[in-house]
């Protein structure tokens, strides 16, 4: 049986600038809610085919005082091409609802891979991340989720409230080389 | 706060005869488990289109201990074409995995619509039925519905012990005269 | 070069009865136009699916004068279930717009397959045939092709007038035991 | 009764520079093919969904020698987020096949709107411009269009030798003031 122990406590996000509010957003504000963090990068084709979408679609059907849905432009290739103004342009052209987190860049020398993306080990975008109400990673899944499945496994997260049941992270290590398939993005 | 008594018992299934199960079911013989019921005819475009695969999701997303997915094959217009045998082949051709009962035909002289769909009331096909883990009736739905939506609806039955909460049944008086649109079939 | 005579006539269609028509249609009263002839059968997924509406779009988009489009309902299994009354139902359903024949029963002794399908030698349903202007069987095809494609194929032979390029057909021998994929059907 | 000399011969593109291709390329050195442009936008949501894949698909369905399909990259909204160095990992990411011009920007003073797509008077992005083997403007569209019906109309100018039939273009006037839905942006 899990105790509550067994998962980690999400780390802080790492944000260049917000999109999409008027204030800053931390996971620590959010402790009570379930949080959805789509990571994504906008000339990524799983996530503008599939990710964002999904994520959209989450935060439609899910009332907001319950699930927050974020999204996290974590870039890893491609840098000139998606600069704060370019996603800026994006997320209104995709008509993007929830707050969107630019991940800081990782510092000089370190890659090409922003400071989040990093802590949390990503393997590329899309990649859906899920905290519980007490704000541990509950879920961490890169590519592509039937409606359903996601559904279900926030759902769950919701429904807690002292057990805790059923979900793990993998932990994923980043390897160098990205390549996109219809799915996602690989780092 | 509702209470267990504001939602009705589902009342008994009215079955000629069952496909995919070595032995009748009855609702009562699934108590503790969440069901849920597609009502469908075989020759309905939207429960071929959407319907019936959306079932067979949520009997491939949800384990069998935890919600049980039936198939009621309720007939309210031409009841030659769809007859036991006619739905045997398609129930073969469209691959559906889980247990389907043929809805009783009408008493002569009570007119074309089955004895289960007369008992729920059911507007047309598709309709989706779910029922709580104590038997009671909490959804009613005619037409289509997202994967997601279905999918928070059954997984708050799923997670439910003692309370219960948020969903109403909306009770549809049947009217006369089939059509079909690309949703379903009325009656 | 090809030359007219390096394709077979097309056989002469053996129809049972005929649906959304007045009077039967002979492929030698179409002399003139492009015939397009869907085979298929109402418990084909594939054929509900993609092929069906395929031929629809084909009908809406090419003028009547220049392209024939029928259907030819070729049932190899399952016989009980799609007799003429079943499928009446189903063409009303379904909402099929164009002309519909009962491929004739093979006779006793003869097998599953009826006889304008053992004709054509069909692998299965849905089969797109294509006739030219001059009654030459020019496309035969099983499975699902791209609208894309059917429509050039169907497009150079409007187009042609005296001289006949790039199409043959493809004799593909019927075999024993039927079994239907996403795609379509076998014999 | 149609003759050649009332479709407009297509203008010259116009263009910043050339990816997808070793050496430029022009209307005129494409003389004898038909040539299909797909005017686009790289974040605009009609294009990546519907304007783009339907040009890759007219690439992969006809002969190169018959047909010529290029892409136009005309940027007339959010412009920082559109260079060129951006176009070229859109490109990658989406792997685009065919070459793409860059439509060259207005002269200061002149508003947002590129100088090709001035020239031809487009109404937004996605636009499909179809011209003839004699480099004549035959049909010019905004939004989208089903794959049957580009693939007859394209059919249609291949199959042309010396009379001309059916298509005419349609002068849309460019107006102030771009929005996007999911068929389109509009100047």
């Amino acid at each position: 049986m899990s105790t509550p122990t067994e998962y980690p406590m999400a780390p802080a996000l790492q944000v260049a600038r917000w999109f999409n509010t008027d204030a800053p957003i931390t996971l620590s504000g959010l402790r009570g809610q379930v949080v959805v963090i789509e990571a994504f990068q906008m000339l990524c084709p799983g996530c503008v085919a599939h990710g964002l979408p999904q994520a959209a679609e989450i935060a439609d059907t899910f009332p907001v005082q319950e699930v927050a849905v974020l999204g996290l432009h974590s870039v890893f290739e491609h840098h000139d091409a998606m600069q704060p103004h370019a996603l800026e342009a994006f997320l209104h052209e995709y008509r993007i609802p929830f707050p969107v987190a630019v991940d800081a860049p990782a510092e000089p020398g370190e890659g090409p891979i922003p400071k989040t993306m990093q802590t949390y080990e990503l393997r590329g975008t899309p990649s859906l991340l899920v905290i519980d109400r007490a704000g541990r990673l509950r879920i961490k899944h890169f590519g592509r989720l039937s409606d359903m499945h996601v559904a279900v496994a926030i759902s769950k997260l919701v429904s807690e409230r002292e057990t805790i049941t059923g979900f793990s992270t993998v932990a994923t290590p980043a390897v160098k080389g990205a390549t996109c398939t219809e799915d996602g993005c690989t780092v």
